[in-house]
C-alpha cells in the first residue's frame, strides 16, 4: 500500500499570513505514530544563565514558519512527498525547575522515539539536548553527536546547577549517551574560562572546530570531512542559533562575534545528507530579543533544511548544492 | 441531554507560553454546526488607508490570548461552562482586492450565520464589517449596531473605492442592512473634513457619542442608555481598536488623541449585558506597530469580556460590576 | 480682494503615506511674508541634559502629520479657510553649541515675527523658546507666557550652561522678555532639587499649576481660568510634550509620571480660544525614542489644534466643545 | 553626634547619563551596617509563568533611576537629609530553581533586616516577596502587608510549583508570616480561575479592593481608609507593576486591562505616609519588554516615592499633597 | 549652452537630521521635462503576499537618504556635476487594489519615460516593476532586465491575482516587454514550489544566478559577465532589497537566508557601469519591519550607487574599484 | 613583589544578569594610581552631526559587558592575571559645548597617562580621540594611531565647529600629535564629498586601507603588514563602530554599507598583538539605536580584545589565532 503524504497548507488556499500557526502549516496530530518524522516544541528557557525567553521560541518559530514553502529548490530535496511529516504540538515541561523539566522532556522525548518517528525540536533553550539525547539513546544506543554552537555546553556546572544550558554536553557524554569519537562541535567562540575550556571533550575523542577555522570561506569541505567521520551510526543534530554570528541572528540570549553566516550554515547542513539522522532540535531563540520575528524565521527555515537530509528524502533531478542551475559559463570567475 | 462543553487547555496543564496558538486555547474545529459561538479570524488589510499590517491581527491576537483564563471574576460570567464555544481558524480572503476579498468575506460568515452560530471575528481591518453585517442581516434582518470607534467610517469612498475601511458603515446603511435608529457610534473624534462629517448618519436616526463626551467620567451610565435604546432585536458589535486612547491601543494604523481608557471600554462592554447580540468583531489591531504584542493582548481581553455577555452566558453568584467585591466600607471616598 | 487660501493635499489626491513630508501636507514655501502663520522647524538637541534625539522631531512630526486632516471636527474650526498657512521647512541651527544655536534661532524668528506671519514652531529641545521668545518681545514687547511642561525649566544652569534646556524660562523672565504676571506653568511635576523649585517664579507673579491640581478631573475650567487672568494681551504658547503622562506620550527623553491625559491637553487647547496668540511652539519630541511616530502624530495633532485656536480662526456652527453633538439626552449621566 | 548623610551624586557634577548606575546615584556599599535603609536587587525570574525576562529589572531600574533627582518637591520629602540610605548591590540568587532562590533571598534579607535597616528591593518576579517576608517576619513578628497588583498572588501552585509567582500571598499566610487581618491587596483584575478567587484571603480577613473599584477617581481617599486599617504595626509594601495599566506601565510580563494610572499610583503611596513601614519591593519589570526603559524609570520613580514615606523622613514645609502650590484660587472648578 | 546642475542642500548650510525630506535633498520639482533623471516614488503596498508595508517605503528611504553625500569616492562618479537629477515626489497610486495601482503607475511612468527622463522609482512593493517596465517598452521596444532579487516573481498567480508581487516577471515576459535572451536574475533562493520553479524563464533564454553561485566570493567577475551578456541595448535596472541577506536589510516583508551582502551589492552595481541603463526601481523596503530605517538607508546607498551607472555620469579620475588608493604594497595578502 | 591581580566578578558568584554595571566586572576605582590599563567612560554626543545617542554609550557598553568572561579562548591572552586593571568611571564631560567637553576630555585623560595607567575608553561621539590623543602625545611625544573607521574624519569644520566629530583626525594631525606616517585608517567608504577626500592625510605620509580593500577575504595579513610599518613607538588605537558594517553593528548613527564583519575586526585587533599601545578607544556605539544591546555587546567584546593585546598581557600555551585547536586533517579544505 502506498504511503499517504501529507501537504502542508498552500499559500493559494489560505493566504501565508492567515490560519493558525502550525510548524510549516502542518497538521496538528496528537500522537507520533504513523509519522515518519514530527516537529514538536520544547518551550524551556529555566536553563539559560544570562538572558531568557527562550521559552516563547516555539511559538514564534512555528508563526513564522508559515512563510516556508515545501520543496528545496536549491538542493531538490522534496519531504513532504517523501516522508509523513506533522506538528506534535509541545511536550509540556515544568516552567520552574530545570530538573523536573527534563524529566518532563525525557519522557515527552522518549515517546516519539519508541513510536519509531524522528523528533524535530523547536527550542527552547539548549539544556534540552540532554533530555532527547537520554531517550535517543534508549532506542539507539550511544548516538553520534553534530553540534553548531557558540559555546561547547560542557561546563560542569552554572552557580550549582548540573543541567543549566552551559552543561548538557558535558552529562551527555559523562552519561555515555554520546559516543565522544563521533561528536563535532563547529562555530566555538568567544571569551572564556581558561586554556582547557575545550580540552575535555577533546582528550575523549570529540572534534572541536572553532568559528575562526570558518572565517572568509565555504564550508562545504568541512560538511564533507563531517560525513566522514561520522559513519553509518545514528546522529542527532543540535543547532543553537547562536552558532549563526549575531548580525545573521540577533535574536537570541548569548551572542558572540565572529560566528558562522546563513550562507556557511546552509553549506553545512545540506552538506550533511546521507547520515544517519535520528533526531534534531533547533534551540535558543529568544522571541523577545526578536521583535520582528526574523531570527524565528531563519531558524525555520534552518528546520526545514534539516527535515530536507532526513533518511529518506527524495531528491528530484540530483543537484550539486554548489554548481546548482549554473546559467553562466564555467569560467565566469 | 446535557450540552458538552468545550474547555480551554489550562495553564497548568501547558504551561501558557507553550502549544498552539487557538483563540483563548480552544480547539480549532472544522465547522460551526454544534457551537454556539466561534472565533473565526479576517486577516485582511487591502482596506486601509494610512498605515497597513491588519492581516496580521488575527495571528497575532490568537497568540496573545494564550493568557486570558477562563472565568470572569469581575461579573461572574461563566462562558465556556454556558455556551459550546471553538475557533474555526480563518476565513481565507483575497488579499490583493478589497471588493474581492467582501465576497470572501460574505460566503464565510453567511455559512457561521446560518449554522446558528454566533461569529466571534478576529480582524482584519474595518472594510470587514461590510461582509460580516451583510450575511447577519440575511439571516436576522436589519440589525441594530453598536460601533466603538475613533472614526465614522461612513465616508462614501476612498481613493474611489466604496470598500474601504472608511466606507463600511455608509455601505451597510445605504444596503438596508443596519437600522439606522438602532444604531450607536461611542468614541468619534480626530481631525475630519467639514461640519458635516457626522450629520448624514445623524439624519437618518443614528446616534453619535463622541469622545469629548466621554472624557473624565464613569462610562457605566451611557451603557444603561444604549442598553435602552436598542431594544430586544438582534445587535451586532464593532470594536475599532483604536475607539481607545493611543495609550491604550498603540498598536494600530489610525491613532487619535482623545479616546477611550481600558477601563472605559469595560465598562461600556459589561454594561451591554442583555442585549440581543448576534454576532461581533474586533478589527484594526496591526501587529507590526505592536511588537510586544501588548495591544494585541488587550484585544483579546476585549474579546473576552464581549463573549462573556452573549446571551445564554451564565453568571455566577450576581454581581454590580461597580460595587463588585466591596470589602471597603461604602463611604470610603 | 479675496484672501488666496492654501490648501493642503487630499488624501483622495495622494494617498496619506505618499508623497513629500511637509507639515500638514502643506507647500512648502521660502518666506513667510504673505502668510498669516507659518509651520517652522527647529531641529535642536544640544540643549538636552539627559536622553537626546529631539533633534530628529521635526523630520518625523512632519512625516506623521500627513494622517491629521483638515478640519477640526469637535470644535468646528476651519483653519486653512481663515487663514493663509505653509510649511516654511527648518531654521539651520548650530549643531554643536547651544549658544550659537540660539543666535540662529533669534534670526530666524525675528524674520518671521518681523514679516507679521505667526510662527508654529516643530522641536527640538526646549531650549528653543528663548530664541523664540526673544524675537516675539522685540516684534511685541513682553509677551504672556502658557508653557505646558512637567519642568519648571526655571533653572539657573546646568552643568554651567545657562542655554540649556532647563533654563529657558529663566532667561526669558530675567532678560524681560516675559511679563511673569502673565505666566502660567501647567502640569509641573516630579522629583526636584528642593521646596523652592518653583518659588523663583510665583514671587514674580507667575502662576503655577502643578500636575497634582489636573489628575482625575476635566480641565476645561482651568483653561477659563488661564483666559481671565492673560487678558488680550499678546500670549506665547509653549508646550513640552513632556507635560503630558508617559501613557500618552513616551517618546521624550525626560518622562515624569502623573502628567496630562491627552484628553485634557485638547481640553486646555481647546480652551484658550479667543487669547491673542502671537507664536507657539511644541517641544521635546524624540523620535528614537518613538519608532513608530505614535508620539510624533500625537505632537502633530496636538499643533493642529493649536493652529485652531490662532486669532482670525473661523468657526463653523460655533460649537461648545464639551456638549458638542450631543445625541444623548442631557441626563445620560 | 549627627548622623552623616550620603548625598546622591548631582547631575552638575556627572551628567545623569554618564557614570555607574548605581540606584538613585547613591554610594555602592558592601554592607547595611549603619544604614537606614539600603536599596538591594533581586534578580529573579525563575518564578515567572508567562513571560520571563524581570532578571533583568535590577540592572534597568538602577539604570534608569540616574534621572530621578533627590527632593520630593510635590510632598516636601526630603529623605537623603533625614536617612542614611545606600546601594548594597544585589542579593545573589539561584537562577535555575526558584526554590533554591528563596533560600537565598532568605538569606540575604535577614541579614539587612537584622542589621536594623530597612530594605527597599529591586525585582525581580513577584515570588521574591515570600523570602522578604520570611524574614521581615522572623524580625518584627506576623506583618501587615500592602499589595499593590493585578493578580491576587493567592494560588496555590502553578504547574505543581508552590513557589512561583501566582503563589507568594498565600505562602505567607500559610506560614503566619502576615496577619491577614491587616492585609490590603489593590488592583486586582482580569480574567481568572472561578468566582472564589479572592475569597481565601477575605475569609481570613484580608481586604481586597478590585480595580473596578478605583476606577474615573481620585484614590487619595483610599489611602486614607488604609492608614487606618493598618494602624500602628508594622508594615511591609508590594508593589507589582502590573498593579499600573499597560498604558502605564507596558514593560511587565503578564499586563491586564483596567489598571491604575500613575497618577492614582502615586496618591495611594503618597497617601499611605505614616505607616510603620518596615520594607518594600518593586517587582515584575521586564526590560525585554520595555526596550526604551519606560517602565524602569516609572519603577525608579514609585520606588523613591515608597522611600519618602519610611518613618524618620523629614518633609520641608508640610504639604496637602492635593492642595500643593495652589496658585488658583479654590474655586477654580 | 551649458547645463545647469541642481545640487543637493549641503550638510553646512542645513544640518542632515533637518530639513524637508526629500530623496538625497534634491528640489522636489513638479515635472521631468529638463531633467536628465528624477527620483520617484510609487507607494504601493496592495501586491504583497506576506508581510505588508511596502508602501511607507517611498518616505523612509528619502527620510533616510539625507545622510547620503554627493560624491561617489570609492568609484569617483560625480553625478550632480554630470546629470541634471531632481525628486518628483510619488506617483499617486490606488491603494486597494493592484490592478488599478498598476494603470496609475504606468500612466505615471509613461510620463516619464516620454519626457527622455530616467525614472528613479523609490518602492513599493515589486509589482510595480509590471508598470514601469510596460512603459518602458514603449518607449525603447523591448528592455533587458536585471533583476536583484531573492525570488524569481515569476508565478503565475498568487490567490488568482495575476498582478500580485510574485508575478511581475511572468507578466513583463509574457506581455514582450522584456527580451528574455536580456534578463538576468540574480540572488534567487529559498523554498519553493517544484523543482522547476526557474525553469520557464531559462527555457526562453533567461539567465538565472542562484544565491548559492554568490556565496563567498567577489562578484565582480560576475558583473563583467553581465555587461558583456546585456550588450548595448536598453536596460532596466530592479533591486529588490531582499536580494540582501536578512542581515543585510531586515526591514522587508520576505526574508530568504542566504543573501548577498551589502558589498557583493556594491560590487555588482559599480561592475555594471558603461551598460546603457534607461530606468531602475528599488522595491520591498518595508519601514514597519525597519524601525531604525537602517534598510532604508542601505536603500539609499543603492539607489545612490544605481544613479552613479547612468549613462553620462562623469567620473573624476579613473578608479579600478578593487584596486582603489591602495596605499598598501600590492603583495599584502 | 609580587603584582596584586583584580579578578572580575565570577558568574557564579553573582548571575552575569545582577549586580552592578562596571565594565566586564571589574571594581570601580576612583584613581589610576597603581593600575596598569583602565576603563574609562567618555559619554559624549555633542559633536555628533546626524544620529546622536552616544552619551548613552558608556552606560550600555558596561550593562552588556557583564556577559563577557575573563579569558580569550582563541588566542591564549590571559589579561587580568597578566596587568592590574579596573573601571574609573566616567570623566565627567560638558553635555552642551563640544569645545568646552574638550578640555574636560584633556583633563580627565592627561591625569591617567601621567599616572603610568593605560586608558581604554568607552565613547561617546569620535571627537573625543582628539582629547584623548591630546593628552597622549602629551606623555609619549607624537604617537601612531590606528583608526578603524567608516569615515576619514579629516573634514576641516562641521558647520563651522572645528571640534565635530568628522574633524578630530584632522585636528590631531595639524597640531602635530598624530606622526602622519604611522597613521593607518583601514575600513573607510560611503559617500563623500569630492574625489581629493583621503588625500590629505595621504599627502603627509598616511595610510588609507578602504573598505573595498578589506571585502571577500581574511584581514590577517593586513595586520601582520600594519605591524610592520608602525614599528616600536608608541600606538593609539582609535576603533569607531561604524568601521563594522551596518549588519554587523546596528546601533550606531551614521552607518555605510561594505564594512567590515566582526569575524574582519577579530582578525585585525588580535593582529596588531606586539605593537606599543599606549591607550585606545572605541566610539560611536548609540544605544537609542541599539534597543537590545547587541551593538554594545559587541563592542564590549572588542574592547575586550584590544585589553587582550595591550602590552604586558601573558598567553597561555602560544596559539596561531588561525590555526588554533585545529582537530581536522590540514588538508580538509
Amino acid at each position: 500500500m502506498e504511503k499517504e503524504f501529507i501537504t502542508p497548507t498552500s499559500g493559494n488556499d489560505v493566504p501565508r499570513f492567515a490560519g493558525i500557526s502550525t510548524m510549516l502549516r502542518l497538521p496538528l496530530v496528537p500522537d507520533p505514530v504513523g509519522l515518519d518524522a514530527a516537529f514538536v516544541g520544547v518551550a524551556l528557557d529555566c536553563g539559560t544563565s544570562y538572558r531568557s525567553g527562550t521559552r516563547h521560541g516555539p511559538r514564534q518559530i512555528r508563526h513564522e514558519s508559515s512563510f516556508v514553502r515545501h520543496f528545496n529548490v536549491a538542493t531538490g530535496a522534496d519531504p513532504f512527498k517523501s516522508l509523513r511529516v506533522a506538528d506534535l504540538g509541545d511536550i509540556p515541561v515544568d516552567p520552574f525547575s530545570v530538573v523536573d523539566a527534563h524529566e518532563d522532556i525525557y519522557k515527552g522525548a522518549r515517546h516519539i522515539f519508541q513510536s519509531g518517528c524522528i523528533p524535530m525540536v523547536l527550542g527552547g533553550d539548549h539544556s534540552l539536548t540532554y533530555g532527547m539525547v537520554r531517550a535517543a539513546a534508549e532506542k539507539h544506543g550511544p548516538v553520534g553527536l553534530i553540534q553548531f554552537d557558540a559555546h561547547s555546553d560542557t561546563q560542569d556546572q552554572q552557580f550549582g546547577q548540573r543541567m543549566a544550558h552551559a552543561c548538557p554536553m558535558r552529562r551527555v557524554l559523562e552519561d555515555g549517551l554520546v559516543d565522544p569519537r563521533r561528536m563535532v562541535q563547529v562555530g566555538l567562540r568567544g571569551s572564556g574560562y581558561g586554556v582547557d575550556d575545550f580540552d575535555w571533550q577533546r582528550s575523549l575523542g570529540g572534534w572541536v572546530v572553532p568559528a575562526e577555522r570558518c572565517w572568509n570561506r565555504s564550508l562545504a569541505p568541512l560538511a564533507v570531512q563531517i560525513v566522514k567521520h561520522m559513519g553509518s551510526g545514528p546522529v542527532y543534530l543540535s543547532f543553537d542559533i547562536d552558532s549563526l554570528d549575531p548580525a545573521h541572528a540577533p535574536g537570541t540570549g548569548t551572542i558572540e562575534p565572529g560566528g558562522l553566516t546563513l550562507a556557511q550554515a546552509l553549506e553545512l547542513i545540506r552538506g550533511l545528507r546521507g547520515l544517519n539522522i535520528i533526531g534534531f532540535d533547533l534551540v535558543e531563540v529568544s522571541p523577545p530579543l526578536d521583535p520582528f520575528g526574523s531570527t524565528a524565521l531563519m531558524a525555520a527555515n534552518l528546520m526545514f533544511e534539516m527535515l530536507c537530509i532526513l533518511p529518506g528524502v527524495q531528491y528530484r533531478p540530483a543537484h550539486d548544492p554548489m554548481s546548482f542551475r549554473a546559467d553562466l559559463p564555467p569560467d565566469w570567475v
